[in-house]
């Protein structure tokens, strides 16, 4: 299961003009916080230090799609409607979505170093580029510092600046549990496949993925807006669902899906991911079918491979997949419709827009 | 320069009696803080997930000296002097001196990882803990992520919760910065002896320990007491500027301290250490002495070390170092008595008196 990546960006909402406004907008804060980071008078810079981070900003925190920091505005105009919003509130949503991206470049950044992996991005890893190794775990670390300093300088005479930080440190929180259960459950060296059951894939994906990807750019919004975030239980629940059935798209897609159109060539197979297709493919094989997953997940070789694709296509899962993405439509409109706001529902209907049936 | 650990307990408070309940009562707020946190309801355990933290618990958190968080009850007690301390602030007080505690095992773990080491605390580094390995930057995340939990469960509702996550962000921010700046100026692998001075010296030593180590138990201690940290800046600049004493002790005794007292053989001078010592040897070294260092300094093998530890001797470091220790207790002293508050005085003198002249 890779980290999902939620496909939601301004350009459904207003003309495609606002949209490159909104995005360009985004970007010119990323300049903005980099610099004030750079003189922060809570560290004494030396000249080295700060070219260190600000390469290491450049490499991780802006190269993404943006999509997580971008919806925090988004979600924020929605529920505004009709009320207007000024500059200083574009700027601080933009300033709420870049703190997302820079915890996604925390958790990526470390990721990496845990998966001993390549690429990200399209470029090496943090931790493999040249003299930074593992001082990249402490980059990490920075990272996730930078949060609230950033939160500090914008929001602190705001009456939610601690609700920002609880926010923050339990979606933080919340991950890192997501990301323990997921290592404990799927890297333990021995290839076990008796661990890949439905209720522990749905609680990594809930912890690791949905929390920080769907619920926080609402919930950043939502506090944004001054409403209280214990009041908006119903909300998160459809949102972690949301984020659950955008994760169960990515493994379908990881497999099923074409690499011209998603970008890449899926590996999850090959690298005995917790995949929701693995996870249905176990609850339906018989003994035999069982042997021969046993045999083949998790072993590199286009052989074995196509032997696991072969059995998943044996086991219908492609209609097992449609027939879910079907039931979980109709279970999220459900519960959006019966939400008492409608600019909230409208938040959530254009979430659930963006990623149903999506082919990338 | 190792990390330094500071020689602060209650013993000299109380009377023996009472610094022993203090050491029990404090060791006993960990078990509930523990089981708390096992319990957490932001995160759905498994029986596997609760028991990994358990063991990662044990593992890093309580077997340290404790000193540093025994100093936030102790410096609470002094500067409430004559007002006596309720059941509860003693508790509260533990509270925060066991994330002083956490946020030191969250440093460590990631901290050992970095530089490759094989034991701390007389048994394995966690990420050398079978099955653990590089789960152990997770494990370093979450006992980061613990800190707000534990903040948010016991001061949520206190008036100076919000100072509380102020103060735990902006420490951990210098200490993350002070690593950053000790990794990229002594970690670089060229050794490259010409950058170690004594301004690089003090900031690494600020930033990387004195903050968190000295400053932080006190102004814990502050905020638990009402006060506002804007007004006690010149506090903070005395327990940096004891910390860096503190660290220079440290450097000096690696080198120069009897073993048997201080609980270990030093290996800064093999290790490439950016010590006190030879940033003073670099600045008082003639031509032919330097080369001395750069043949010798940060080489494994006897003959190395004991080179460097005659030159050191052949430039009378052991006076300097008299000269320096008498001149900083002087200057330490002379500040303290400047400060207008008897009980912050106190506190400050009670620190410095547990550290002057130590020999472990």
């Amino acid at each position: 299961m890779a980290a999902a990546a939620v496909s939601v960006t301004a350009s459904s909402h207003a003309p495609n003009g606002q949209a490159t406004d909104l995005r360009s907008t985004f970007e010119q804060v990323y300049n903005r916080l980099k610099s004030e980071l750079l003189e922060d008078p809570a560290f004494d810079f030396t000249d080295d230090s700060r070219q260190w981070i600000e390469r290491m900003l450049d490499h991780n925190v802006p190269g993404g799609k943006l999509n997580r920091g971008l919806s925090v505005i988004d979600s924020y105009r929605l529920l505004r409607q009709g009320m207007g919003i000024s500059t200083d509130e574009v700027f601080l949503g933009c300033v709420l979505g870049w703190c997302i991206e820079w915890l996604q470049a925390y958790f990526l950044v470390l990721d990496d170093i845990m998966d001993g992996s390549l690429t990200r991005r399209g470029q090496p890893c943090w931790f493999r580029v040249p003299k930074v190794g593992f001082i990249a775990v402490n980059d990490g670390v920075l990272l996730r510092n930078h949060i609230p300093r950033i939160l500090k300088r914008h929001f602190r005479e705001k009456p939610y600046y601690v609700d920002l930080l609880d926010l923050f440190n339990e979606v933080e929180f919340q991950t890192a549990s997501g990301q323990m259960l997921d290592l404990i459950t799927t890297h333990e060296g021995e290839k076990d496949l008796s661990k890949y059951k439905m209720p522990v894939y749905h609680r990594i994906v809930q912890y690791k993925t949905a929390y920080y990807s769907f619920y926080l750019p609402v919930a950043c919004a939502l506090v944004m807006s001054g409403e209280n975030l214990e009041n908006f239980i119903n909300v998160k629940n459809i949102l972690i669902d949301m984020g659950t059935y955008f994760q169960v798209q990515d493994d379908y897609l990881d497999c099923f899906g074409d690499p011209q159109v998603i970008g890449k060539i899926g590996t999850d197979i090959e690298d005995f991911k917790c995949s929701w297709l693995v996870v249905q493919a176990l609850e339906r094989a018989d003994e035999n079918q069982k042997k021969i997953l046993s045999e083949n997940y998790g072993k590199p070789g286009s052989e074995h491979v196509a032997r696991v694709k072969t059995l998943y296509k044996d086991l219908e899962l492609q209609a097992v997949f449609l027939e879910y993405e079907r039931e979980s439509y109709e279970r999220l409109t459900a519960s959006i419709d019966a939400l008492p706001s409608k600019s909230v529902q409208e938040v959530l209907k254009s979430f659930l827009g963006k990623i149903y049936k999506r082919q990338k």
